[in-house]
């Protein structure tokens, strides 16, 4: 789709192009998005900008739990109140988010970053298993809560992770019944989150 | 909603705020597109924000039509190919944006910013509609096109401007039925704006 009219047309169509690229806008409504913010040059596009910017120079991966971090490791793993014997093991920063929307959990965590996927070639080591099982290890973790979505994949990576613990003697368990079938953690209400949690139970 | 973890949290909570106040956008699809950038802070998060903070820098208002513009006047008002004869006025740039997508108008514009409201106090003034009588006796100018919404605003208005024109002589036309009732130009597909501009009617 071509903007096709305007000054600074080889910009602003750049600029739409790359709105279009988040999730959950497409080509009509990044450049609405746009055109919004072309009227709000100085009270909302520039603090865009310059937030955007901030973000993406300061933000990193943190080395410990893979949460997303600025510098070093992440507020959670330098929160010295934060429990160092649990370890609950998520797929996704936004997983992490939701988690801790629910408030109930007061350990530390794991990212995966994904799950299990023969066809994608995602194994154990691309999502840090290796790493979970020596960090289990060295801070002397009693337990790993996983919380992975009840996907198959997401089942399928938490029998794996189970079994790759087991050597470790930490008790392992899962997010109860409370998630439905198929749902994503994203996508559920705080409440929920916090009654599957306190509900856990063995794997 | 708070974000609730990890690093940097003011700094993403800030950029999600932001996010959040673009249309079409609440606080959980805004929570998702960050963290959709955050996991693609090189490849997309930092093009978006200088892409941002360029238009943001250059863009301004084009003084003679109320187009967006680099620096001076807009492209269309320097473009000596489009006609000087014809002026088409649309409430907003993005009705700009749609009708030249439909590609049929080769005139110039008239960017309104709104439509007559006693309630919000808008004003022949604020809509630049001496401004346009001016230009229609300078420019010598032998049509002027009303392209506005097929709103009560959006008729009321035109009906505004037609009365303001009448002692300038141009004829003043508007697109023909073919934009809905209660349409907005928008959302129109190209065709049934090019359509509606060749059965164009003298108002
Ligand atoms: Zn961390
Ligand atoms: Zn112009």
């Amino acid at each position: 789709m071509s903007l096709g009219a305007g000054g600074g047309r080889d910009e602003i169509e750049a600029l739409i192009a790359l709105m279009a690229r988040l999730p959950g806008l497409g080509p009509r409504s990044a450049r609405r998005a746009v055109l919004h913010l072309l009227r709000r040059r100085e009270g909302q596009m520039a603090p865009l900008a310059a937030a955007l910017a901030r973000v993406a120079e300061t933000a990193r991966d943190c080395p410990v739990c893979g949460n997303i971090a600025v510098g070093g490791t992440c507020e959670i793993c330098e929160n010295p109140a934060r429990a160092t014997g649990e370890i609950c093991v998520v797929e996704d920063v936004a997983d992490l988010w939701a988690m801790e929307r629910g408030g109930a959990f007061k350990g530390r965590y794991h990212v995966l970053g994904g799950t299990l996927s023969a066809l994608d070639a995602v194994g154990p080591e691309e999502l840090g298993i290796p790493r979970l099982v020596e960090r289990v290890q060295a801070e002397h973790v009693t337990e790993v809560i996983l919380a992975l979505n009840a996907t198959v994949e997401g089942q399928t990576t938490a029998h794996y992770i189970a079994e790759a613990l087991e050597r470790t003697g930490a008790s392992v368990t899962s997010l109860a019944q409370g998630v439905p079938i198929g749902g994503e953690l994203d996508y559920l209400d705080d409440g929920t989150i916090s009654a599957a949690l306190r509900a856990r139970r063995a794997l």
